[in-house]
């Protein structure tokens, strides 16, 4: 089969189909998504050697018989199920995580994947392919809302008009929650305006301790001390940013003004099929579809842009 | 009246006594404990200046008749009341703040200071002058009560054993919430030991995602980033540490491992003067009492000691 790998260099090479265990699903990949976290792969986060990518879906050539020949998306990470952590219900957190594409595990830049079979959600036919690729940040997004217990009286700040940030407002945006997005570009802040308010974020100076959450999703080293500004005391940042290495940051104002800071990684992927299934459309935050082969114009474009999508078969 | 300024230097003066106004009350002080936050304004800290001193006991001398002549401790906060975030209820966190020997107001190091009558507490007869003066700091640690809802199953940690990390763990051990301390200094964690279980902070490695709250007192750089190696994935730190300036730190772990970090300040009084009135005793966290005259030996001796308490007059 045909795979995108990257050990220091980015390149389509010709390997086996992944052989099958037991609990595991081989998948026809069709479509997946170029994230941000992948672009970060290729400046050396996680040191990750292998077959790239994790937002796809596809169709499962062989598994349980239950799954043959429907159409699935994927959970990213891999528990190892044995260590303390896994063992007292924190395997989202396991010590020896695996993760789809990023962490010691071949990912689903590649015609076939080997998917734990647990890992796995079939897909409604309401929703397209093109869509279902969105289904892993939605789920991220809808994160937001297990951990914050939203009461529809707050005033809310999403930081971040990239790909993260529009999916996270649009998340909120089918959840009813109102949100202002801020961000730098002109272009999505103009698409965002169509189903919430935007600022730019260099008018962040009139927010001082104005808004009740802020949801970081800047990816950028100064989000946090930007959202420290504008978020009030006993107010609460949510944070989606990784960045690699360490960031400089006055943090004696989450002290003094008793601000909760609360980290926010993968969701519930239910909630984010449901969402797609019932009304939430995401095809605007498309920027382009590549076959697979084309894959280096894809990379290219993908940098600072709406969602690129990798075609990988039919 | 004699009264400990500071306007770069620090110097004992004579200046009349504060005058009297509608709805504050003139106290008589006694006796002052001297904080790591006044050690800190020594080194230029919220560039104050004025009369310093924050934790005291005292008796009313002028005010509502039914205060006069009562035993008095005193919350730090002089909150505007006019402000948004004072009139939305957030008057903790009052945007024109001034706080009593801390920032635009006239601190408790003189024989007499004037201090808002609403912030006064009357002290029952049991709590000796030398344990009023904790009340202040422990009102501060019985605040991480009020924040994080202990179920009786966490591990938990306090890292610091200076002296507010030795009030926190003796508030949580009157609250029966079993933790470890973590400190540096063979003498603070051999007391804490008659309490609590102790851990040598250079033994922070064998407790790698370990506790489900860490609590961090070590008012150091480098307290967080530890406190986000202890703490184990979806567990929470709890932030008493204030350092001036920015801090260097690693800020993804918080996100992947969806941590959550509380900032903490000020707590209730009324808990912090129940739990001495019913058997929180902290006369062995006293390193010294000087007289007022004293006043240099006494802050010679509070920089990394434990309480250090001027006794301003009889």
């Amino acid at each position: 089969m045909k795979a995108l790998f990257y050990d220091g260099n980015l390149r389509l090479i010709q390997i086996d189909k992944p052989r099958m265990h037991k609990g595991f699903a081989l998948v026809k990949i069709l479509m997946a998504g170029i994230c941000n976290t992948d672009l970060e792969i290729l400046k050396g986060y996680m040191n990750f050697s292998g077959i790239l990518g994790h937002e796809f879906v596809g169709i499962v050539e062989k598994g349980p018989s239950a799954l043959i020949g429907k159409r699935v998306v994927g959970e990213i990470n891999i528990p190892c199920k044995k260590c303390d952590l896994c063992l007292e219900g924190l395997w989202r957190h396991c010590r020896n995580m695996r993760v789809l594409g990023i962490n010691g595990y071949n990912g689903v830049f590649a015609q076939y994947a080997l998917i734990p079979v647990e890992n796995l959600h079939v897909l409604p036919h309401e929703i397209a392919d093109e869509e279902a690729v969105f289904v892993e940040p939605l789920a991220a997004a809808f994160r937001i809302t297990e951990q914050i217990n939203f009461t529809g009286h707050e005033k809310i700040a999403v930081f971040g008009d990239g790909k993260l940030g529009l999916v996270i407002s649009k998340a909120l945006n089918f959840s009813n929650i109102a949100h202002v997005l801020f961000g730098k570009h002109e272009e999505k802040l103009s698409l965002a305006k169509k189903w919430t308010d935007v600022e730019f974020a260099d008018n962040i100076e009139k927010y001082d301790r104005h808004f009740d959450v802020v949801i970081d999703a800047t990816g950028k080293q100064s989000g946090l001390q930007q959202a420290l500004y504008a978020v009030k005391p006993e107010g609460t940042i949510v944070l989606k940013t990784t960045v690699a290495g360490k960031i400089s940051i006055d943090m004696s104002t989450a002290t003094v003004n008793e601000v909760t800071i609360v980290g926010s990684r993968c969701g519930p992927f239910p909630k984010a099929i449901f969402a797609l299934q019932n009304g939430l459309r995401v095809v605007d935050l498309i920027e382009d579809v590549f076959d697979f082969d084309d894959y280096q114009k894809a990379f290219e474009k993908a940098s600072g842009a709406l969602k690129v999508i990798l075609k990988i078969q039919d």
